[in-house]
């Protein structure tokens, strides 16, 4: 599919390629689609919290909060792009002919510099949906307790976004020869990763109770 | 929005709308979408594993598989469109009027009555989430393990779908006042729910583990 028209898709044509055998778009994009889903519904919360007279104590954090669900909106829907120009690369370093001596070495550098860029890509993306679930906990704290529950979804859109990315991660700093720079982006993973569990079930246990 | 017509909104469009302060589409819309992405994803891992010769041990499990797998996608395209309808019926019942003491309980009836759908419309969309998430465990378990990070992308799709359909049950069942009805729906939700937290972490673990 063309990488520059991703978001122009239809749903059901996303979904359609998603499910097929072309190899992308796949979890990858799925995963920042899930995330900028997430920075969807914190904006929804803010939309629906700014100009009510009930909330007017917070009405300055929301438009701060919107503000920066909205840029991290735009930023995942760049990562969908992203995410399948960077897998293409892969595996059109993989397609590099491999004949002679010096084609294998600038095949297996090519494949190599792919990878570093193939983990780089859903690294941001877990660091983006980590951002998600720290500002869905805000609309959930803050945000009209009508529509609470649509915090909530963010949280969980967030979470499965992050865990996804992660797996992308995992998968292609796994196969990268520079074992110093695969170790630095799977140490700042599990930075990323740590406590969001433990997060996650608050902010939902926070909007379970306020239902 | 135009609910006959979410499905064809382009994904930036749905996003546009979902972040909106417009109601709907909002959380019960995206978690049938991540339901659907669950289903697409295994989908995509079985059409990557049918026709390899490695796997034509398990070819028969993937076409079965498949199957499910898109007929379960289908089922959620329909609860995107039927969460708009059913919200937006319990909006139209709040807005009855209410002036004479007929009237009053004309609303209040009508209000009760949407809200049974608004609370059944999220159980099955809980339900069939529980199922993506069991298809799953078997794309995870014999699918093409080049693509099994798909896999468990779906798993964390399926799980978030799951849970935030949850939310939309306690929500409606809330405020439903035929207490036996409402009770049978939780009830069936927390069966639902059971070990799912439990069986998503399995998943989850037997992927990165293969990475």
């Amino acid at each position: 599919m063309t990488v520059r028209s991703i978001k122009d898709k239809t749903l059901n044509q996303f979904l359609d390629e998603l499910a097929s055998k072309a190899a992308t778009p796949g979890g990858g994009s799925a995963a920042a689609i899930m995330g900028s889903t997430s920075a969807a519904l914190t904006s929804m919360v803010c939309n629906l919290t700014i100009g009510k007279p009930k909330y007017v104590g917070v009405e300055a954090d929301m438009q701060a909060l919107l503000q920066k669900s909205e840029a991290l909106r735009e930023q995942f829907t760049g990562m969908i792009k992203a995410d399948v120009e960077s897998f293409d690369r892969v595996m059109a370093a993989y397609g590099l002919p491999k004949a002679t001596e010096a084609e294998k070495n600038k095949r297996a550098e090519a494949i190599q510099q792919a990878l570093k860029v193939a983990t780089t890509v859903p690294l941001g993306c877990a660091r983006a949906s980590a951002v998600a679930i720290s500002l869905s906990r805000e609309a959930a704290e803050k945000g009209n307790t009508n529509v609470i529950s649509d915090a909530g979804v963010a949280v969980m859109a967030g979470y499965a976004a992050l865990k996804s990315a992660a797996l992308n991660v995992y998968i292609n700093a796994g196969a990268i020869k520079d074992k110093a720079f695969a170790q630095a982006k799977l140490d700042e993973l599990e930075l990323i990763l740590k406590d969001s569990d433990v997060e996650t079930e608050e902010i939902y246990q926070h909007v379970k109770n306020q239902l």
